[in-house]
This record gives structure tokens, sequence and C-alpha cells, in this order.
């Protein structure tokens, strides 16, 4: 169990990756070798002060550059190839680690891994999962951002990588797969996802028809399927959503004496709903469908997430995810090599 | 000034929309005549209960029939002619009332106005108008789900309309037009936005460029303008989340003695945070781009909603929205008739 971890990417990079690299090599004893990925002039320091510069698990690769949140996502391929995300990719690529995690540039990691490393056996295109809460529970959005345009073939590939990401997070069989839409009706919906939905319909899988934005948050299926440009969007919508009423609450809990002392009395309150929206703990988001896991960090992840996106990442290979992928993908009929060129 | 209301659209009707109907009878002394729309047998004991069946200002029209949740939007004009809804829409194709307001299937109030009263001189398809709240401030969402599927243009026109939404509801010429996609830089985004994007540059508004998910929450745009199967997912998205939230919230307030001593002291905060979601007080979301005035309210509106969307069709004409529409499409190079057919 070998994995690489992008020392360079993230808004707090390096020193909240090295610092969960660490909790990680103290933490995860059954991860057999974590690489560093990075310029090591830059992270020496780092290494050093949390005293893990020579850990027997640690191995340090050098890259020369850094992909910058205004790069476009192909300069891992065309530019920068000295990227610290880039060799991390090459690794995956040559067998030499069998998981990448990053928390940098998301269009990046997707270009580079997808390139490099190619797709699994049978699919066509990756896709982003990503772990939400709902008013009770979980659901998985798949894709969150990895394809912008999609055809129905597409999506009918992420509800199974979906399907098979959720039994592995949450440990249960046969997730209910909803169809992310306008209506609940199968007439209702773009041209895209009307399509979509007779194929979904075909498949041996727990297809409960279409969702919408509001019943996602009911509960209204495991697996929530829709293309990278709406995922995104939607993602993005809650996360701005969230901090807003955040800063709402902050704002009408302070407007006057008695309102702050009844939010002192109740600040375990706002401790738990924070816990409610710390993505930190779900360990980051898998690019399901590279040959090779491939977990992609928040942005702004804290030592925490990175941590928790190693240990996602080393049980997706433990749990070996992507032979459970290549099988369902096969079991549907999506076999993209099999599959009949009408419904590309 | 005369407006027709559908008196069965909505899941409280005829109650709520009667009891709007009367505030509104009430309240704004500045509306000619309001037609009631649906059937009267179904509609007369409340309008006795209310005091309002001889109201001097109000009109009664029959419908016999009612448009249900699960009716597929054309049935307006193929089946349920008589409908309260396709009788509205053909009372503003005949000129005899100057805008309709509806709580009830908004597949149905699209359709039947669209294809009876039609759209706008060089307008091709009209779009939902949706106030949201940012975490100061507000912006109009456009489209909210009026168009599953949409070329650039569509959206560039949606841009315009939204413009002159905002300059009536806020007062604010010149307000700020981003468009929603999955990156700032103006190579982000999918098929259609990055085309739409070029479209926007062009144009004489003042376009800020693309705006995310979390971005609109920040106040990035004054209107976000999108295809309607995304605005519709992102809306019902967020009151979806909204809803998990205060459900949340209610559980963590309720767990111990203490906090729940913290709630009662903070009662007036809660208040205010419910206050800042209650879509009740905007009106109803306008179908802006059809020749006549239509805004439809929410499923679930209250009296209150009802006197609000009757109070903005009210305005909409007062301040003779429509007008300042055409006009600014034809000064952005918008003109349906005229335009290049390349870029349709």
């Amino acid at each position: 169990m070998r994995i690489a971890v992008d020392a360079m990417g993230g808004d707090f990079a390096p020193a909240n990756i090295l610092e969960g690299v660490a909790q990680a090599l103290d933490g995860l004893a059954w991860i057999d070798q974590l690489v560093l990925v990075g310029h090591q002039e830059k992270i020496a320091h780092y290494l050093d002060k949390l005293q893990i510069s020579s850990h027997p698990k640690l191995k340090k690769v050098h890259a020369s550059e850094v992909i910058e949140m205004s790069d476009l996502s192909t300069v891992v391929l065309r530019g920068k190839r000295d990227s610290s995300m880039t060799v991390c990719a090459k690794m995956l690529r040559n067998g030499e680690v069998d998981a990448v995690v990053s928390a940098g540039h998301t269009g990046a990691a997707v270009a580079s891994t997808t390139v490099l490393a190619r797709t699994l056996p049978g699919v066509e295109r990756p896709a982003i999962a990503t772990i939400m809460p709902a008013m009770h529970g979980h659901f998985v959005l798949v894709d969150a951002g990895a394809n912008t345009d999609c055809k129905p073939f597409n999506l009918a590939q992420f509800a199974v990588m979906g399907e098979c990401y959720y039994r592995m997070a949450f440990g249960v069989e046969n997730a209910r797969v909803g169809l992310l839409s306008v209506g609940g009706e199968d007439v209702k919906g773009n041209d895209v996802t009307k399509e979509a939905f007779k194929l979904l319909s075909s498949m041996p899988i727990n297809f409960v028809g279409n969702v919408e934005g509001n019943t996602i948050f009911e509960g209204a299926a495991d697996v929530v399927v829709c293309d990278g440009f709406i995922g995104n969007v939607l993602l993005k919508g809650c996360e701005g959503l969230a901090k807003s009423v955040m800063y709402w609450l902050k704002d009408a809990f302070t407007k006057d004496p008695i309102r702050k002392t009844g939010a002192i009395l109740a600040k375990n309150a706002f401790r738990d709903l924070k816990a409610i929206g710390d993505s930190d703990s779900y360990g980051g988001a898998p690019l399901l469908g590279v040959n090779g896991v491939c977990i992609i960090g928040h942005g702004s992840s804290s030592a925490k997430a990175v941590y928790n996106a190693v240990r996602v990442a080393g049980e997706s290979v433990k749990y070996r995810m992507n032979d459970m992928i290549v099988r369902r993908i096969e079991e549907c009929g999506l076999n993209l090599e099999k599959k009949n060129p009408a419904s590309v």
C-alpha cells in the first residue's frame, strides 16, 4: 500500500498537507509508504518541524513546479510537466503508487490522472463523488465537477460508480440511485436526463427515478447522479448558502444582550451544527473511474481533512473498489467497448 | 389595471388564494379589477366567509377544470382547456386583463401564457426570475425553471430581462449581470455557457463575467443567468438545504435543558433567520418575456404571498416593465427577428 500526496496543492499547502501526512504516518499503521511529492526545499523546514523527515515510511520525490489556481487544467500536461500533480499522476500510471491525494487544482488533478493513468477498463469518463449531508444521513453526489458536458451513457456510468462508492463508504448494498432533474416524473428533465432516465431504468440497479434539488436533502436517494456542471454549481451553491446561514445566525444571535446570553447557553448547539457541515471528516472526494485511486481534497483542506483523504485513499485500495466498479460496469452492460454506438 | 387570479392553483387553493385576494382588494386601492378565475361553486363559500362576494372590484369567471400537479404542462392546451389557468391565459391574450397570477402548476402557467399570449416582440423564450437572499442583500436568478434546454442566445435574453426586473424590484440601474458557471475564468463552463460568455461580453450591459454557486451568495452579481434546468435544481436545492438547516437547528437547540433555555432567550434570533428565507414577501416570480404580465407563486403560497404576487403583478404593469424589456432587447441587438441565424 503506497500513497502519493501532492504536498503543494491546496490553499494552505504545504503546511496543512504535511501536518495531515504526519497524522497519517502516526495513525494509519496499515499504510506501507507515503510518498510526498513537491518542491523538497520548500517542504524540508516543515518536515523537520514535524519530526517526520526521516520517518521510515516516508519517501520524498522532488517536483520543481506548482500548479496555481489560475492555471488552466491542461497545464499539467502541456506546460508544467514537472508539477507535483503531474509527478503524482505519473507515479500512479507507472504503478509506483496505488493512490494519489491532492487538495490542489481539481481540473488539473482530473486531467493529469485521466490522461496519464487512463480510465478503468470500460469506463469512458471519470467522475467526482462528493458526500453531502441530508436531513437524516448522507447522500453521494456524482459528478460533482469533473465533466461539464455529459451524454446519457456517462450519467449511467456515474450511477454505477456512485453505487460502488456508496457501498464502500457506508457499507450499504443496492444503494438507491436517483437522477437529478426538475420533476419527479420521467417526462421531466432536459434532453440528456430524459435519455439517461430510460437507460437507468433498464439497468440492474436500484433506480428510484428522478429526484429534485429539494428532495435530495430529504433522503430521496443514496446516490444522486448529474453532470459535473450542475453538480459543481449545486455543491458550491450549498457551500455558499451554508456560509451565509452561519453569517446570518451570528448576526441574529448578537443583536442584543438577551440573545447573546441565549447563544452562550446554547454554544454546544452551534458546535453540533458546524459538525454537520464539516466536510473535513469525509476525507475528500474520489475521482471515480480512473485506473488507480485518486482522492481530491477541498482547496481549504485542514490537516484533519488531509489525514482523512489519505485514509479514504488507502481504504479504496484495500476494499478493491476499482475491481468492483469494473465488474458492475460490465454487469450493467455499460462496458464502453461493447456499448451500442447509437447510445454514445 | 385588471389582474386575473387563478383561484384553483396551489397546494392550499382555493383558501389561501382567496384570502390573499381579499387582502389585495383591501390594501391595493390602485387596482381597478381583480378577476377570480376558477370553479365558482367551489369558491362561493370562501367568498361569502371573506365577505367579498359582491365587492365592486371583484369579477368572477368560471372555469370548470383544475390542473393537478401530476398533469403534464401541455394539459392546459391539449386536455383541460377549461382549466382556471388556461382561462387566465386566454384573458391575457384577449386583453381582458393586464396580468395573471397563479400559484399552481408552473409548467402549465409557462405553457399556457407562452402559447396563448405569446412572447414579447423580439423575445424567443420567456424565463422565470426568482429573488434569492444573498449574505447582504439579494440577487435575481433567471431562468429558475421555464426552459430546460437553452441556447446561448436565450441566456443573453434572460440577462437583459433579468436586468429590467432587477431595476423594477430594487430601483437599481445597470445591475451587475453574472453568468452561472463552474469557474471564474471565461474558459470555464459548459459548451453553452462558453458561447454565452462571448455574447454577453459583447452586449451593452454591466456583465461581470462568470459567477459560481458559492460566490452568488457573497453578492458576486445582482442578476445570475443560467438555463432553467440548473436554475431550478439550484433553487430547490437551496430550499431543501434551508429546510434541513432549520431541522438541524431545532434538533441542536432542544438536546438538553441548558440549550433549550438559550433557545428561549434567543427566540427573536430564530424569527429574524426565518424572515430572511421568507419568500412570501417577494411576491412570486415573474415569467419574464411573455406578452402580458404573469406572476408565478410558490405552490405553498400563503395569503400574504398571494397578496404580494398581486402587488408585484400590478407594479409590473404600472412600471411598464415589458416596454423596458422590448427596448433593452433591441438596444442589446438581441431582437429575435434581426438576429444572425448562425447564433441561434
